[in-house]
């Protein structure tokens, strides 16, 4: 059996993500690359949670093809592929999609999740932005993979950071994550949902009060992250 | 005892309605039609779910009366049973209805709840619809009865196959729900609460964003149901 | 030791606040008439759920003091001797005070819960009344007797049936429930809390909605209360 | 090791936080001082809670210098040492910061909280005040010093009793509060999310409701607080 301790790992993080009440049902998935094979291991479509096991858990090239394993790969199989494609060589190998509740309401309303606070500087530096949605041409030629390809190309031309901002919101659908494992993709996806949270209230409270002033975005994500971090053991 | 198998299949559907957080108290019951003899089994009424056994549920015939069991069934009894007189034929074998939160109160409000994502449109095709309210005649002469038949004529009316949207928001009153079996009817009562939720949020972040492409709603409905589906294991 | 059964059904329904998500810390108490003395079993004040014991429940008189135990009554007691002393006549022999979080919402912003529907409508005949706020001079002179009054007198200036509407919400303060018992009061006390937030997103979603129907809530209220009642198993 | 028994509590104390729901991942950090040789011992900086231990616990001077244990303290730890600096003979001796959801919104709006009821009367007297952003150079030069010195120096411009009021909003931040020792502290960082809740929700439901009556909080807050206080068990 391929990537055996890469599957044990999917799985884990894949269990992860309704005991952080991120899923219910099927909703969401998790996926690793390995970055030697230049393959990623995914869950399968629309197989319950507490039915997962190591083994069920498919291996998939970066085209999307099955290569390994007796179930379909996830339905977003296609998207995770492109992101690879486009981002492994900047430490990018996991992948996590969710409809986790309040970062589906702001990619529903087509907005950009603002960054109003330090929890959000924290891990991502400047707003989640969301992206255009996907023309009828887009969505008919080849759906999954055009999402990707609106994700990357959306974060070229407005010039994000996907290493700074791991995250997305797609148009009318829901968030993506990244990480440089699964885990820290998992991770991202939870921060994201209690940032979109915040940020709900935030509105609520004081619908004008504007973004956090950048020089606190940059301390936090700064003693965060790179070279000059000071945050945790190092 | 009459179906006996059903009456452990109808159990199990009405004790997940507690456990997914749709219910408290008896707010809701669950029910399934078999086929071949055209009865039904339902939830008791006004049993508190740690009390139910499968020997507690009644079974009714689809004019709604009792035709085994101690104990009254559901006071919505005869909503369900007009359910399955006028839909059993489209596959429709089982019926929930609860009180959730969130669906409860796009109800109250007495408005259909858009299909502002994919989320929505993985399950619901088109906005599910909150029917008209019932006069203080239809109350007075049957009011459970009038509910199902506000319910069918509802869809009628609006043109809305129950198929592809297998649940309704009944005016100032709450969700039901429906599906193959119990158990698919309890998966969409939860989907239907999930979905309020995103869509009282998305208002909240966006009051005039407006629903989801018609052509990403085909794209998502379609994937998983009717004869070109590629979601899951098939 | 005096009414040893009642201490037990009332330290019994104390623990259910807590476990109903209702209070936190030490913000709730349940109380029980015993008719033949006139006694009253109440929580004592203060004391953290984990620490109860049926033994360390107060039993206090009508006036409010403590007749048996060690421990202070709660500080609301003499709100509870009150209303006891109003409406035990009524049947009314269990009370229930907490902070739950959406009902006491309702109370600080001052307004009645309209009856945007039947869950509401069940249990509730009517809007659930917030009272005016209490002058300095009644805080002053005896604040928790003089929660009571108000209570009381200003049911009876609104012509409100503490039967029919078993609920009340203290303005500035927070909710207080009542019912046959300490159970009674207890289970009335989670409806208010579920309606409160139904109702909260219900004036989100529609803001100037309205109430159900008054045939519609006549239908409710008296299909589950009074001579002519159907629902559950009697 | 020094302060065994005070590693112990503070442990406990944060341990408390993810139960209570107030933080997730490593959000959060309570601390404890000991005022006999003036060290505080803190949670170490970003190590998750099912990995901490009492022996984890790092000690720290009150210039934020770690005198023992071989991991980083929290990167707040010199905001706490400011605090514990200005009031620790006022009888503060514990603090705790957290990210906890809705108290986080009111700091991202830039708010005061208001007292709008008794729950929030029964342990903040008066507003709970948001501080001042800091400034780049405050920023720049010692952030987490700067913190503890806008919220002291805060309290003394507006008049503000750290006793009487023992939370602060750290503007697009977060909460910190505090108390006689860090159980308290972590107390009143649970009140006061509670509270955050209770007011989101007031002013849903009356924006212009305006706090509770001065004379219903004088009430409140001196019937459990001061010489004259008679709630709970004295």
């Amino acid at each position: 059996m391929l990537l055996k301790e890469l599957r044990e790992k999917v799985y884990e993080a894949n269990m992860q993500l309704p005991r952080l009440g991120l899923v219910i049902f099927t909703w969401g998935n998790a996926s690793e690359l390995d970055p030697e094979t230049g393959l990623f291991v995914i869950k399968p479509s629309g197989v319950a949670y507490d039915e997962l096991t190591p083994e069920k858990m498919v291996v998939c090239d970066l085209d999307g093809r099955r290569v390994e394993g007796d179930l379909n790969p996830s339905s977003d199989t296609d998207t995770h592929a492109w992101i690879y494609r486009a981002w492994a060589d900047r430490g990018i190998k996991g992948v996590v999609h969710t409809h986790s509740s309040v970062a589906t309401a702001w990619a529903q309303a087509g907005r950009d999740l603002p960054a109003y606070g330090t929890t959000h500087a924290d891990y991502f530096y400047g707003p989640v932005p969301c992206m255009r949605g996907l023309t009828k041409e887009e969505i008919e030629e080849a759906y999954e993979l055009n999402t990707g390809k609106v994700i990357v190309s959306g974060f070229e031309e407005r010039d994000v950071d996907p290493i700074a901002v791991p995250a997305v919101l797609v148009r009318n659908h829901g968030p993506f994550s990244w990480g440089k494992d699964a885990n820290e993709a998992v991770y991202h996806a939870a921060v994201l949902e209690e940032c979109a949270k915040m940020a709900r209230d935030t509105e609520l409270l004081s619908p004008h009060c504007g973004p956090a002033p950048q020089y606190l975005q940059d301390k936090h994500y700064l003693r965060k992250h790179g070279p000059n971090a000071t945050y945790g053991q190092r």
